[in-house]
């Protein structure tokens, strides 16, 4: 008897029929005898209409205009988390007309405890004795993802994608033998197969591989998610919601890999890049800058520092397009708080990554994709390299048209 | 300055339109100098709208047919208990866009704590602090009506109507200076203007004319709010949510009041009546009854017993219709605790009360009324009378017929 947590994302879980066919995975695995707790997003398109008729409630009440704050975090957290409670009682209520005994819990009813970062909170702890009871009694356990609370009691969010992040955290609190993310695609690709089509479905992938390629734009699962499954070793088991077939594990071991130098190609297609200029080359200066974004949560993508003679760096760093209107308003601080130098920001860039334990001893791999990208006529703006990744920033326009080259050459 | 706790009901609150209105007379009332808390209902129809996914979750997964014993009520209060919590976000960000620090709190964050009868809980405590400090902060409080937790954490609902109950119930804790009820009556009528054009407003009434009113069926308020407000003594002003008129006060005093014999005459459309003949006419008998009942929350209308002789006697109460499907199962169980008689339901029962202090004192309400329904010719199948009331039941088809007999000869 194995415990397993199977966690349902918001298309899979649209409407009360697609709940039931979910339920019926559910049921089966109750059936074999397993311990099953599910972690479920808002149906469908719930959360949009939620954040809907929060910009609407938040625009100005003369002119209709959209507000440049937006919404106040607390109150938006407010207002989503409600989006997965409504999915909860749905699915403990269907559960219940199959026969079977199942309860709900919120965020907060599992101890599912973060910081005060609404919208972006991060899990703190997680309480299993609630839960574990429950099984105990044998009942099937429907948990709220996306959503927590504070020590002091407000509700927050995980941010989008929290619900894997929640899946992993509970599974990691239970020690759950395996936790599946069923989703709309059944496993992980070599690359986005809408994009390249002679993508191919990986067996296995280890964590690091799998964070590498979920940081840079890998949709199939959030990078927190991978996060908490590497740091608590948690199998993570990706698979299609409405079709039998295995999918893609995400373990720490790797025994059965394909003898791969790579694993994966990523694009991430929408970054901007901030550059600071004539900044004073002394000690702290990075740690000023990146300071003052990590208290505002933003998530930096890639950094580079260059030392340009006479006692002054240059820092650029780049971001995901839809954190540029909260870093606006923070660069006028962060040049004051180092005294001196110039910010600027260029918008259009995409980044293509191969990923793959076996890179680093294989040059070969960084030839290959340059020749690769000459030839296609694709001008390189940046390289950055890790243990196992390589990465190429370049025009946006050509991030496809990159990816496709990219992909052909390694695989 | 006054502290003025403001509720909104579900019309009021339909869209962001309308949660505007509503925001400028909170507005309105902040700028004159109050404190304000505000409590409002689920936006619209969003409650039937989770109410009927509730009924197509809990309905069998093959027939489609409803399921019997309907959804599991904690489910249903999980589900339901996020109406409120969108209506509260929206209320405070459209708050925000209009220039005022506001902020929302759940039934739980303002800790409303009720006991487990979930979908018709009963308030044990308010917690005042955490809303004290956030007036005095100089914010406007918006609380989520209807819902609550129990000691154990699991969340609550009121039953309908709960949302007057919580504003109340938050009133009497915070000592406000007066609890407004914004609605779409302008005030308490003498009857139900929607069945008798005739019909007053009146400016004041008392806590036990409103409660007769209240539980007898008037449409106006919930008769738990009115015994909150007359127990803590809480001025309760109804008035139209889009009307700047004033409307009816519900207070301890009534220097003011109209002199009249009779404050109102009220419908109850749906009755049922239980009878159980033959029980045992010993010591108990009805205790044993009622206490069931009293268990299972149902609310008992109206209780006769007469002893037919011979150590045996016939117990008969009405209840609302909405109350039959739960009253069906338990009457087998009754009958075996109190050890012999027949039960049996007939339906399709009304009753038209007259309400006034002046009653008891003036024998004359009472022969008017029996005079007026004879000559019309509607028969009387019971009559009940109290301190303030006198009360006949008449078959449902002939209700707004007596209804509109018995205030045309009173008023």
């Amino acid at each position: 008897m194995a415990l397993i947590v199977q966690k349902f994302g918001g298309s899979s879980v649209a409407d009360v029929g697609r709940i039931r066919r979910c339920a019926r995975r559910i049921v089966d695995a109750k059936d074999a005898g397993h311990n099953v707790v599910v972690v479920v997003s808002a149906m469908g398109k719930t959360t949009d209409g939620l954040v809907e008729l929060a910009r609407e409630a938040s625009s100005d009440p003369e002119t209709g205009e959209a507000s440049d704050a937006g919404p106040s975090k607390r109150e938006l957290d407010m207002l989503l988390s409600t989006g997965e409670r409504i999915t909860i009682a749905a699915m403990a209520m269907v559960l219940h007309a199959m026969g079977h005994e199942a309860v709900s819990f919120t965020g907060r009813q599992i101890g599912m405890v973060t910081d005060d970062a609404h919208t972006r909170a991060r899990i703190a702890s997680v309480d299993a004795d609630r839960m574990r009871a429950e099984l105990e009694a044998g009942r099937i356990v429907v948990v709220a993802g996306f959503q927590g609370v504070t020590d002091a009691g407000e509700i927050t969010t995980l941010g989008r994608g929290g619900s894997d992040t929640t899946a992993v955290a509970v599974a990691a609190a239970l020690k759950a033998d395996v936790c599946e993310i069923f989703t709309d695609v059944d496993g992980v690709y070599t690359t986005d197969p809408r994009l390249v089509p002679e993508a191919r479905k990986l067996e296995r992938i280890s964590y690091d591989e799998m964070l590498e390629m979920a940081s840079l734009g890998a949709k199939v699962m959030h990078s927190r998610a991978v996060e908490f499954g590497a740091k608590y070793e948690v199998p993570i088991h990706v698979r299609h919601s409405h079709r039998p077939d295995e999918g893609t594990l995400i373990t720490k071991e790797v025994e059965k890999m394909e003898e791969l130098q790579v694993t994966g190609v990523v694009l991430k297609p929408n970054l901007g890049r901030i550059t600071l200029d004539n900044v004073p080359d002394s000690p702290g200066v990075a740690a000023k800058v990146f300071a003052h974004l990590a208290e505002s949560g933003v998530v930096v993508d890639d950094i580079i520092q260059t030392v340009v003679g006479d006692g002054v760096a240059t820092i650029s760093f780049t971001v995901d397009h839809a954190d540029l209107p909260d870093i606006k308003p923070m660069l006028d601080d962060i040049m004051g708080q180092i005294g001196g130098g110039h910010a600027s920001i260029d918008v259009g860039f995409a980044k293509i990554s191969a990923v793959g334990v076996g890179i680093r001893s294989h040059t070969s791999v960084a030839s290959m994709m340059f020749k690769a990208l000459a030839e296609g006529g694709v001008n390189i703006a940046n390289i950055t390299t890790s243990e196992i990744k390589i990465s190429v920033i370049v025009d946006k326009g050509d991030g496809e048209k990159a990816l496709q080259l990219v992909h052909g050459v390694l695989f």
